[in-house]
């Protein structure tokens, strides 16, 4: 491990930036590049990557993992039991939970994991609940409430939210819902061609 | 009245914690060991019983009247007309209303009233509105807005929210909906007995 | 324009005010008697009118324009490409949008606009997507997901929010959904009438 790494490992890296308004605990670990803006809270035992962004007033639970590329907006509250992959999006007030039967008395409580994989968006207030994992470049629209696994390149909608079609890397939509096939698609927006099945981009 | 008791009627009892980001005004009454985290408002004319935990970024209005156990979990705003009783849980982000007609010129506004009964559960950024009683030990799913009374053990959820089952004193689901009945239902998580028409536990 | 004008151009007017635990950035343009509380931020090239309340953890983006007489609920974020038209209600938790296709990766990133027209209200805990106009004293119910136009004096509800009605000045339910027409309604709450193809009060 070189001598940097060593560094990250125990707090904040050089070339991280923490407003001093923000409040992140000693043992967090916070990678080169991240900026940490106001009145947000980052606990010891979390590890966020390099070049992330947190917004104001967004919550960093212990346990929690975050890539790196990851842009956390103004309000986003990150649980316990939460993996966030590198490049995902996190939209304004969005909300993880990590409880499926949560009670004021905390003694039998579980923790149930969550996990949004590479390059994920997450909506404006939307809801993520625990046990779901949203595959690779899905697109979780504003205000849904999600409450099942969401496959690779979906966009899902509504409350609770269902799978309406497809998106691109680019985040814009590519066809209606149906089982991904093996034939390309090609996006309006950004011309790259996907095939759908096995997530080729090219 | 004891000597302890006027202590709480007057301000923050001893053994409450108040995070230095936190804001308590001088007149909330704050009952022993109840702890206030961060970037936290409570205001004068507030009351919060013991053994509380409110999260970062909690909003406690003047005139609330909060019970004994409860947790209130980050970004939960309690508007005046609110009244939670003992061991409630408010998941992050939920949010009450107190005016069925909101308008920026508030010369005519009039405060209706909301309650959540003993032991019940609100789900992450789910949504309150006023006029509405939630049971006791009732469960609102995560992202649901409530729009109508709640029974007591009930389970619901969507936008509206809607009555789909019941749960345990624990939280677990114990059937789906229709009339409650005088036959005892047991739990299949923890093995408790509930006769849902008195609430009745053994 | 007079020397007053100028002041409010190039920073705080006189008469406002700005709580010590608020950061409002020095380009920001605040006008006479707008009060800002705890946690909010207020970005460099926004404007805000006068006399308005902005609640604890609101956030003002730059490019953001917000009228005379608004009321900014706590948590409610204003992103970059919104306008706030004079005596607009917006309810505590609510959001606005700014990018239809939201990614990490924000280089190709578009801002789309979005209008909210005098007089409106946003319940707490909407979401408005962006590229949508809210319509004169238009009424948003709490925890709606707004897709689409809202017309003047009209009532939606739910997620996606649908059209259900219209409501009168005071917020108060004037009919069922329908074109509006030339015919007078009465408003039972508050006597006033109003022809709802023309938005004139009586």
């Amino acid at each position: 491990m070189s001598s940097q790494q060593e560094e990250v490992a125990s707090g904040i890296a050089e070339g991280a930036f923490v407003h001093p308004l923000a409040d992140v605990e000693e043992g967090a670990r916070i990678g080169a590049g991240t900026k940490i803006w106001r009145f947000a809270h980052v606990r010891d035992g979390s590890v966020i990557g390099e070049k992330c962004m947190l917004g104001n007033c967004t919550y960093v639970d212990a346990g929690v993992t975050i890539g790196n590329l990851v842009r956390v907006q103004n309000g986003c509250l990150i649980y316990n039991g939460v993996t966030i992959e590198d490049e995902v999006f996190l939209g304004p007030n969005m909300i993880f939970t990590n409880d499926l039967y949560p009670r004021a008395d905390g003694r039998h409580w579980v923790i149930v994991p969550t996990r949004v994989c590479h390059g994920a968006s997450i909506g404006a207030n939307a809801t993520i609940v625990c046990g779901t994992t949203i595959g690779e470049y899905a697109m979780i629209a504003a205000g849904s409430v999600v409450t099942r696994d969401v496959p690779a390149f979906a966009l899902v909608r509504g409350n609770p939210a269902r799978h309406v079609g497809y998106v691109c890397v680019c985040g814009a939509k590519l066809g209606d819902t149906g089982l991904p096939t093996d034939e390309p698609v090609s996006c309006v927006k950004c011309g790259r061609t996907l095939v759908l099945s096995t997530g080729d981009v090219r």
